[in-house]
């Protein structure tokens, strides 16, 4: 049983804008919903400045569309809806249409877990136009996000260099599954564990979690709060140290920790969360190893992200643990991805694809056409470059790719010189699940893998290199052509 | 049937931080799971650099409370944890224990819908020290949210000065439910509709939307397109006028709404979602009035927050209503409220209370000690002082408060002189729900009546003037004393 159907008891089919629904009732109306397009999602520019984005979010989609049906509920709120001269927005003949709507499309995504990039489809849905259109918002919302903090979660993990990070973030994330899908999302990106317990229940992510400063309250003095812990909780004994003053706390910290050692037990860590992090971190290894306790491990938070983490990791503190919360779980710096979803070829009445173009003011802003295909290109282990190609042109043996933006930057590319593969890979053919989502800890090691193959000025976090992505010439040749196609019927 | 059973299939006991239920077993091993303890959810500085929030998320806590019980389910996943020796976290006699728990505690808090301050409690938890502290973590995440999201939606409210402004986020929203707490939240501090039909279905809230450039792209050219939406959705006619051009498209749209005109229809606007809104708003009203389209209303959406809105509104833009997204679901320039939950008093064992205080280096860190309660004064209608004061001192008929963090600051207030309330009323007694949430447009009601309230100078975006909050002078004293003795045994 999927996530979504163990987490919600209710139909999520309506978890759409109602314009998905209007555009479906005027198209079941024209007599157009099962006309076969394509649309893909993508996002137009690199999060965080950064030079990439980790895909997330692929299980949870397969599950929505897994269960997309109407509910007699749905469709009975749907009924409701009135338009501005008080009748019923839609003929109840349409609302018996959506009650036997099955999802019949096929999609082909990137698996989680791969580097990804600006104007890369990372879903293709292919068929019947209303269909294909009435998932958007969903697709929308689930890969945004998830991809969104994956990637916050590699470049924290990143610049933890080992030093394991735990992710807290849930009572500062934005609702309960904002908690929820972060902390899986965080912990494909590369954290150890989360302090969610539904999270740990519901996707098996290890859990981590000692105690608050309240603990230390609810005692008449520091070491008896200390002690009682130690007592309750002898095999998970990590102690926060500053309630009171730091440098008092590490030391009543070692008072108990001492005591348990001798009774064979061991303090697993201390916990620092709040002042110098990097001059405390020091002063508390050197106070632990004079005490002997060279195993008791630093534990430290307060809201650290990927920056702060480089800098403590420059003035060489003693860090053992990481826990991070909000600026991972609302990606703090950018809260939100801009991927979008935007159809790029529809059937017409004889039954030929016909590539859509959007046009905009902004260029940036114009979609690719035609149905889309990512070449990705190795040399030495490393990603060499990308090139977007349309399924129905192909390429040749030499392709040039040209920068979507700037066409005076192309490269020819020896195919033979490369390993290559294919980004997106089948999920549903015709409505058929064809997909097997790999476990977690599975998405999470193709992270580091994955990570691994990027050439280290890509994943700088200031000014990075950019990496290759282009449009196979006949692809970008095609493009051109209908950009100028439109400008013309317009002037 | 609360929302939260409602729209989730599991039981969400789990949906907090592993540390409360270490903690919870640590109390239930100490003996002291049942000692009485009192905690405060506040924040510490307005969000986005304003000058006050507005109160949000309470009814999904009552929810939450309702519903508060751990499911065979979560205690067998917790009967799964293990210590770092291999052996089970917690002994099976706590999990039993919890599987009979039920929540006895004493809530007071807040109204949804109330403009509130830094440092005032929104929350007050009374009751059995282990109870009181295991909610920490789901109260702590549905509150900030929602309070944020209802302060930034009042915020970009009022700078759309009267036009209606629909929540459009959904699709970039922080997980599901991310995108439905937001439609809540959006709704309660003023927005008129969402476009979330999941929204629209569970809480009531007015669903809008038309359709996308998708549907443009669908046909041949644009007026082919226009033309069969009107048909289509003549009583629901918006048309987005931007997909290739948007003069053009403003032409297009003329065209079908004088012929809907023509047949006794209305167009009921047209959409720019790109460009220069104010120029093309201006542009758009001029071509629609010539048109003899005076009723036809201008949508403008696109990345817009409250410095945006009020932008437009000095260019003298054109808008009639307002989509927003992005901006205001992620409230992107601050998405997170940095409630916390402390420990602000502990009976001791004779039953008598103690007030409890965490030291910190950063004086503001410093929480407020006692069993506190806002009192909130008012002069000619206009809030005009809201005082903190400790319901086991109480305070006189001429109390003085005094700014927590600044003691030079201080206030005498003649009561009688006065209106006055206050603030926390009570929602649970001992576990029993006492309180009626009202409907959601009541609350929002309350949000517009509040805010009318407040001396105009507190809601300016940009240094805002400060609102008088302080602690009646016995409770700061208190607070003083207990800062002092605590500081002297650590030195």
């Amino acid at each position: 049983m999927g996530i979504l159907k163990t987490l919600y008891g209710t139909s999520l089919s309506l978890l759409t804008d109602l314009y998905q629904i209007t555009m479906a009732y005027a198209y079941w109306k024209s007599g157009m919903s099962d006309r076969e397009a394509v649309f893909h999602l993508f996002y137009r520019k690199e999060p965080f400045k950064g030079g990439y984005a980790i895909a997330c979010g692929l299980e949870v989609v397969i599950d929505y569309l897994n269960e997309f049906k109407f509910a007699r509920s749905d469709l009975d709120y749907l009924s409701t809806l009135k338009g501005n001269d008080g009748k019923p927005l839609f003929d109840p003949a349409f609302l018996a249409y959506l009650s036997e709507l099955e999802f019949t499309c096929s999609v082909d995504a990137i698996p989680e877990g791969t580097p990804v990039f600006e104007n890369e489809p990372l879903v293709r849905v292919k068929g019947p136009l209303l269909q294909a259109q009435i998932i958007e918002t969903a697709l929308l919302n689930i890969i945004n996000y998830q991809t969104l903090v994956a990637t916050k979660s590699e470049r924290i993990c990143q610049s933890a260099k080992g030093a394991p990070v735990m992710e807290f973030g849930l009572r500062r994330a934005q609702g309960i599954d904002g908690g929820l899908s972060a902390s899986r999302a965080a912990y494909i990106g590369g954290c150890s564990a989360t302090s969610n317990v539904l999270a740990g229940k519901l996707f098996g992510i290890p859990v981590s979690g000692t105690h608050a400063h309240s603990w230390v309250m609810s005692f008449d003095n520091e070491i008896e709060a200390f002690e009682r812990y130690a007592e309750a909780m002898e095999n998970n004994c990590i102690l926060l140290v500053d309630t009171y003053d730091t440098r008092q706390g590490i030391a009543n910290a070692i008072e108990v920790g001492k005591a348990m050692k001798s009774h064979g037990k061991k303090l697993i860590g201390i916990r620092i969360d709040s002042g110098d992090l990097a001059y405390l971190s020091q002063l508390g290894r050197e106070m632990l190893d004079q005490a002997g306790l060279h195993d008791t491990k630093i534990v430290a938070s307060n809201d650290l992200d990927e920056y702060i983490l480089e800098s403590l990791h420059d003035q060489h503190s003693k860090i053992d643990l990481l826990g991070v919360g909000t600026k991972l779980v609302t990606a703090y710096d950018q809260p939100a991805l801009g991927g979008v979803y935007k159809l790029s070829a529809l059937k017409n009445e004889k039954g030929e694809w016909e590539s859509k173009l959007k046009l905009s003011e902004q260029t940036i802003k114009i979609n690719i056409p035609g149905i889309q295909q990512v070449r990705r290109f190795y040399k030495n282990g490393l990603m060499a470059a990308d090139m977007i190609y349309d399924l129905e042109i192909g390429y040749s043996e030499e392709p040039t790719i040209v920068e979507p933006n700037d066409p005076t930057k192309s490269k020819k590319i020896k195919t033979a010189q490369f390993e290559s593969e294919d980004l997106l890979v089948p999920i549903f053919k015709d409505g058929r699940l064809v997909y097997k989502s790999p476990g977690l800890p599975e998405i999470r090691s193709r992270v580091s893998d994955e990570i691994g193959k990027l050439h280290a000025g890509i994943k700088r976090f200031v000014n990075p290199h950019v990496y290759v992505v282009g449009l196979e010439q006949n692809l970008y040749e095609k493009r051109l052509r209908l950009i100028l196609e439109q400008r013309k019927l317009i002037s």
